[in-house]
């Protein structure tokens, strides 16, 4: 039989302290259900009141299977829990599960509340004890817990022995600071265990600061703790939380965990870690950390060459685990023959056969590699590299030609005299040996000014001739910028994702100094993509 | 009386097996030189005979007090350890030091190298005691020792023994595949050392495959191993090496530590650790990760409203160590989560001083936010948040207006037939009652298109009138581009970083459905934060 941890993901909340993130409410309900599909046990949704963004959110969120939670604080000093308004709107977010932040260090109790210590445990308890009245299971996050023991023991054991008894369902030892290394933290939590809270009701919260926040994370499960708090890729205030995407696999893989605990994530939810890792960056639009544990792209590279030949006898020699286990691949370098079995296997999945030790293998590796120095990204670009592919085997139909095209943005008074922007493409197209010319704006149906690359994705699509009816249901759904290189010389690097009519979905890029030919470039890729596909079958 | 510790440092060797890393010999040289100033007692140059750079380096390595290392693998079977060419190379590179690496897994012994478990103890000890023979001091890594140990723990020891008895001074276990845990590491050093290998000759080598690198090389401290090897900003095979980065400051300055152990890295080098850690960031031309702990630019960032506040009244409340004891700097930044003492701070760097309790306070602070729910960042764009703050303080003085602009981009054949795109634009400005008309195109010096940003910044910097002569000396030095929010309804942040002739650096934000026109935004805030700060002094 094995014991329950609980997973208790706060992404949304401290994740969101990260500097230069700032969700959007359509982005916290993206995660929200990606957590959801994950199978943590809870959602920090955010802090009702504190921004309009979290507002947003718990005024519309997603119905879920983890435990949705609302964070907030203790209430304040000098008045009731009834009458603070701070905790009313953590309250009023109507979720079943509230947590909430709150002293356990004599010095912050003195210096930052400037209250007596006794004063803090009332506040404490009633805050608690509001919560459970009003029918919601009650968390307590234990604010520099650790540090707060190592100055004063006896009063922080007393904060904790305040929450317990005031009916708090979990008590959360936060190493606020994140200075606290993991022995420390076994030590520690042991010693609260022994002084009457027990480990079923006791949660761990780490930070990265020395980076040991996993570590400091498994040395409080050791102890007792049976409650995990951390975030997706390790997010949050400073160095960031205890990354989740390592612990999950952890837990799941590694022994004694494996065999010792349930985390409630299953198997097949583990599969998709790796996605789940990379959409937030997606999001975020982060470049993905290669060297993160067990989802980086570089977890399982490698490079050495007396581990890649190892590796082609029995990956069991340079890998901890199977990379497939949590939906990560494995890399072996492109220049050796191992390279070409990767290729092959890529260009059967766009149905393109080429036999082993065919000369145009090694070509379209070089061409791959140049592009790739340039700043084009074939691993999401799945369609482009298709048509380069298709292009180096002389597999590529000739469809139509750009002979021009033109854009122009413009900022101007209107005749209520507000500054308005709109853009106008002209474009160019030779098709069967005829020239066609499309004019489009920018407008969308609310006539707001969409851009440079609406208005010229519109013209280009316009008329293609015989084309046109196969692109009909084409549309574009997303679009991601990057700068790949910095400075004065930036390069930009375009990603368009497409969808059609029959569900399918590709992705194009194109790179310039020029972002709107970048665009271009991407744009071109995703029509020609369709019309490889469709003038085939 | 403190124990020494010996700091083992490898990104020059494994550091150089992290993908997409080669270094120049000159890289390496700098590298080389930049951790002998920090302190380390050993660096790893490489492997000689392994690639022409390695026998360039240690051909002309530079004259370190760190002892330069040459790194190999034990002598092939088959052949004596005097007549094996590979291991000749290493010894040949005339260092001091040698460290090899050699099998103590007997499934290595057996799948990878195909000789019997006695074999390859007479392996290792002819190579160890070929490298004592010839005068040098004889380090040996035990590859996969700690997996080797948990499928035959008499086996690795004896294997450890073996070396021991040749004369290794020391005997470095290495975790090469990165899965075990720190509380395995620990229990598995100390049982090494009860085997009769004294702690005074271990080493410990970590990966960070489970994120745990820095924990399991602690856990090996504790349990008594007294050198540690590591690497740079955590480079390294896969998922990197132990980070030395976090371990240097870990043992300078967290207790249990910093009282019991002496490194050798003195107070004076560890405020180098950040800038030696961004210098190698900038020989990699490598983002540096903001998140790292010490030295990571958002590892001393207080983004939480609360943190904020506290830290203006003491550092301490949420800060571990001093940012200044490792050359780093605290960072407070302005978004949605920060309070009003924040704020007032923010302002007087800025030089607008606002009375606590004013009511413009609130106003900015609603103003950011609403703002920020938009899509601006104004925690990286502080000039446009000064702008924002002046603005809504009637402080913004009248400098010019833009009446309107056009930007064209074109793509067409030139007289070679070849696609070339040029981008063109017209700004039209009003300076004290008078209008200036400017046009300019996107090309560089040597005729390359740079698009429509470029094309407009210098249209809106042609022809200021009088403001003219004061942005002179400014310049545009990075751009960067995100979306922010996904779909069809995409919304772009631009961001803009501006120097001048002063040395003053700063980034203006702009946000709009049409790149151009945030980009346009971002140019107009730089230009206004330069002239703002120019005609007020």
């Amino acid at each position: 039989m094995k014991t329950r941890l609980c997973l208790y993901d706060t992404t949304l909340r401290d994740g969101q302290q990260t500097q230069d993130v700032q969700f959007s409410t359509e982005e916290k309900q993206q995660i929200a259900r990606a957590l959801d599909d994950l199978g943590v046990d809870y959602i920090e949704g955010g802090w009702p009141g504190a921004n309009p963004t979290d507002n947003a959110f718990f005024d519309a969120a997603p119905k879920t299977t983890a435990k949705m939670t609302a964070f907030g604080m203790t209430k304040r000093p000098g008045m009731s829990a009834q009458n603070d308004d701070v905790l009313a709107a953590v309250l009023n977010a109507g979720t079943n599960s509230v947590c909430i932040v709150g002293k356990t260090h004599e010095f912050h109790v003195k210096t930052a509340l400037g209250i007596t210590l006794d004063e803090n445990l009332g506040l404490l308890r009633d805050s608690i004890a509001h919560i459970v009245a009003s029918g919601r299971e009650a968390l307590f996050d234990a604010e520099h817990f650790f540090d707060g023991y190592k100055a004063n023991p006896e009063y922080a054991i007393a904060c904790l022995q305040t929450v317990r008894d005031a009916g708090a369902r979990w008590i959360v030892l936060c190493d606020t600071n994140g200075g606290t290394l993991p022995a420390e933290v076994g030590r520690i939590t042991g010693e609260v265990i022994a002084a009457g809270i027990p480990g079923e009701s006791l949660g761990i919260h780490t930070h990265d600061d020395t980076e040991n926040a996993v570590a400091c994370t498994l040395a409080a499960v050791d102890a007792g703790a049976r409650q995990i708090q951390g975030t997706l890729n390790g997010l949050g205030e400073r160095c960031g939380n205890a990354n989740l995407t390592a612990l999950i696999p952890i837990l799941l893989l590694k022994e004694p965990y494996a065999s010792t605990y349930d985390i409630g994530v299953s198997k097949k939810a583990l599969k998709g870690l790796t996605r789940t890792s990379r959409m937030l960056d997606e999001i975020l639009n982060r470049v993905p950390k290669k060297q993160a544990g067990f989802v980086g792209s570089s977890a399982f590279a490698h490079k050495a060459g007396l581990h890649a030949s190892a590796i082609l006898k029995d990956p069991s020699t340079y890998e901890h685990v199977d990379p497939a286990l949590v939906g990560n691949t494995r890399i072996i370098p492109m220049s050796n023959q191992a390279g070409q079995s990767n290729l092959r296997r890529r260009l059967t999945e766009a149905g393109l056969e080429v036999p082993k030790g065919d000369p145009a293998l090694g070509r379209i590796l070089e061409e791959v590699k140049a592009r790739e120095a340039m700043g084009y990204a074939y691993d999401t670009a799945q369609a482009s590299f298709e048509l380069l592919a298709r292009d180096a085997l002389g597999q590529m139909p000739n469809l139509f030609e750009v002979k021009r095209y033109r854009v122009t943005v413009e900022r101007r008074k209107n005749k209520h005299n507000q500054m308005v922007s709109l853009s106008e493409a002209v474009v160019v197209v030779k098709v069967d040996g005829e020239k066609r010319m499309s004019v489009s704006d920018s407008m969308d149906e609310i006539g707001g000014d969409r851009g440079p690359v609406n208005a010229l994705a519109k013209a280009l699509a316009k008329d293609l001739g015989k084309y046109s009816a196969l692109i009909e249901d084409m549309r574009l759904v997303d679009f991601k910028v990057r700068i790949t290189q910095g400075g004065t010389e930036a390069v930009t690097r375009v990603i368009i994702d497409s969808e059609d009519g029959q569900g399918r979905r590709w992705s194009t890029v194109g790179v310039s100094a020029n972002i709107v030919d970048a665009s271009f470039e991407a744009l071109l890729d995703a029509i020609r993509w369709k019309l490889v596909r469709d003038t085939k079958e």
